[in-house]
């Protein structure tokens, strides 16, 4: 287990002072900052900047922190949050039939590498029950057949589990516009396939059909717009014409996994902000 | 310098006896195979294949290896050639402004390990003729105002160079549909982004406003379609919010050297076969 | 589940005629070679060969083809094997407390990805005792407070399950010189360090105080000589000054995870061919 | 071209206030912060920092920079300097025979990319003098029979040159101690291995011997150590089994130009700081 830590994250109009201004109040109060990295958006010209901060540096608590911090936010017009890290996330996640990416991210959070809390699996099959519920983990199966109905209770169980965000770890359904809305940023998709190419359905049969050499997953946030929401993180894997769609299947599933776990770990850190239908993301 | 070699390519309808048939042809004259790869598409049964074979291991030249291996072919209704290592591809350079790719190349092939002739470069601009002098190479400037004009000339001194296959390194102009008929399969284009995303132009700023985490070059045979001929090789590269345009046109540049360098040298080397829309690799 | 094949490998002193007799030989029994792959090596001028064909397309069954292939075989001296895909490969998996790499074989196997029978996990803790029984997987916990004993009991164990190869999937126990012996090129382990680099203990910290800026994983048999077994596979990963011990030791699993897993599928697909101390892996 | 730009470099015992002191000063002169990058280093608690500034943003030039910071600087006892980018870095070039590396490097100098100035080239062959010379860059061969007076002179010629730093660029001669000690830090190498593994000579074929599944390139600083001085960047690629030692060293060129560029960018822009035998590689 890390040590505990406050992480400031805040956007705004980039003029000069921002940095010294955050990092002298920091020093103020004593605090040990462990990481921090800004950035600068050239079209917008709005500044982005998260730092890390070690809990037992400061005099107080998170709230006091933010109370704080208001003055500062105030004078720059700052977009911003403190998160704690003793607050663990709570991740949902759907799935369909296909469990590579459910059982990489269950493994990662019960081996201790993923901390957040999972308050329940929601699938449109039967088919993962049995291991989800090992882990002791509630499972609820969602029938598709009614899209509306099936969205609506979605939602609510999201709700009832307070999740902070929704992973769709390979859910083989379009999530409705006004549900994108509605958890704007807080939906987190896996595609398989290496936006914006092969864009929908069947993207290994595309990339087969028209025989490209490197295959890949992209992690996004869910928009309206079906996969074009912001990019988290890509990744790709090398075939070549000795490979079936069924072989590009097994090694798409690799990439998948891992870029999930990834784009899902910068999440939960808070290392990624939205900038228009670009992220930035603190590595 | 290699030992002097005979590359078979092949292709036919898919049969059983076929490997045995050729194999069997190569044994009964005590012919060295040195590399051996098939492939067998599974959407249009054809069946693919390479052969290199040590030159001094066979009792007569490649002539003779023609003339003899006429039957098999036959046989098999064969789509085939024979090529001599010893005979070098003629590889005629079209460039425009940027030298990278044509600078990569050259050194290549001074130092030896592009074993091919290069007769002559040809370019829109004067920028690149001392470089290309040095050489000794040939350098003839067209001047491209009058498309229909520039592309008979260039056609001229491809011909007259006695060229085997264009090489599209950089060269910002489009190749005029009948052009890309008169040499279907001998015209190859460095396409500076991950093909089939970002095709046309200014390919690293569709990538930069789009927030792909990773940016890729494709080398591809050119046809009438822009940018959608049969890709031979591709790579990506990783890129994050921090880089400006400038930044990927700088790390594109290096994986566009790389891509071209390996998809001439597959060609040049005969590795190289097209199934409709994809390549057949044997690398 | 991919159609039955039976798999030829085959070694034997290089010359002439050896891939015609043996595709004459298939083809006169009207073989469908799926896939072929050859290779020479330049030191012992051995040469290596792999076939897989469609079982169907024969007219009788592997035992048979054993039999009739014993004359070309004897003519060339091979060493040779038949292998049948309907013989599933029976995997013991050796653990000790750290799950990532038994999880991530676990999900293959239970998915249909890794087409083998696990008869049995050992281990030298408790701890992944739940997850495995889960599976139906029966789990021996083998104390090693007293070595020999230990890996007599993990010998006798392995034989009664009839094991085909015994993979150390983070197995922190060094195999005594006579066991390693008498398994020879049937014991698999994952190495979390970049061989020849960092043998031994606690190849992370190593490559921490190195400050080198790539960490990899090795997949290799077992010999008398620790670490330096044949190398099946590798892969490494780019990691930065900001990188802690812990951080390394993170993403070195998800490489260790892949470069396991993509051994183990080699060496069940017979694909791997040991030639002294180094591999051919017929990908 | 870029703008102009100082970067502040810097180096202390960590404490609370580092980071504050320093922003707010720029703060103060209404600087503006271009890139800014931290790092501790958890075994010796040294903090590392990196600031770049637009130029033009301050009311005052370079000199007068470091007068103001002085006061911040001996307040936190820090090891530092101020650069500017309009004062260009020497660099001069040290190569043998192979030219992949020197040829790479000319093309980036004279296309703009590297915005350096290179006084002079010095090899101890003549091959490379002609290709050197069309540039207009002076080339300087020298004898290495007698070792103590090539390296007397090598020293000599390069600090008529006024050099910022010595590229080996595939020279393959022993810098010895004492010249490694003058110039400390400023002698950068490309070794074509991935140390730590196959360091000293030849390193190709210790590679092919052993077997491994990837070679790779590795850019360091010379000290007295063989091979041992702190790495600045590295790179591998994937070879197998059928790759001879030739194929091996037409790879390894790519890479070894690949890394070596990277490497000495990070070193002309100021993003390495020397902690020990690592190094902090402020990207």
């Amino acid at each position: 287990m890390t040590e505990q830590r406050y992480t400031l994250l805040l956007s705004c109009p980039d003029r000069v002072g921002i940095v010294a201004a955050v990092s002298g109040f920091v020093a103020q109060h004593n605090g040990i900052i462990v990481e921090a990295s800004y950035h600068t958006d050239q079209e917008t010209r709005q500044f982005f900047m998260r730092q890390e901060l070690r809990a037992d540096s400061l005099p107080f608590g998170a709230a006091r922190l933010r109370e704080r911090f208001l003055e500062v936010a105030e004078r720059f017009q700052m977009v911003w949050r403190v998160t704690d890290s003793a607050v663990r996330k709570r991740v949902v996640l759907l799935v369909s039939r296909q469990g590579h990416c459910l059982d990489d991210l269950l493994h990662r959070w019960r081996s201790g590498e993923l901390e957040v809390d999972i308050p329940c699996v929601i699938s449109n099959h039967e088919d993962l029950r049995g291991f989800v519920e090992w882990h002791g983990i509630p499972f609820h199966c969602v029938e598709t057949n009614d899209k509306g109905a099936a969205f609506a209770r979605i939602s609510r169980l999201f709700d009832e589990a307070a999740g902070d965000v929704m992973v769709l770890a390979r859910f083989m359904q379009i999530v409705p516009p006004d549900m994108c809305e509605r958890y704007a940023g807080r939906i987190i998709n896996i595609h398989h396939g290496f936006l914006p190419s092969f864009a929908g359905a069947r993207p290994y049969h595309q990339a087969y059909r028209r025989g490209v050499k490197l295959i890949g997953a992209t992690c996004h946030y869910v928009t309206n717009e079906l996969d074009e929401g912001p990019i988290i993180e890509q990744d790709t894997v090398r075939i070549d014409h000795g490979d079936t769609v069924e072989d590009m299947v097994r090694y798409g599933r690799d990439i998948e996994k891992a870029v999930l776990a990834r784009g899902l770990r910068y999440h939960v850190e808070d290392r990624v902000l939205v900038c228009g239908i670009k992220t930035i993301v603190f590595r």
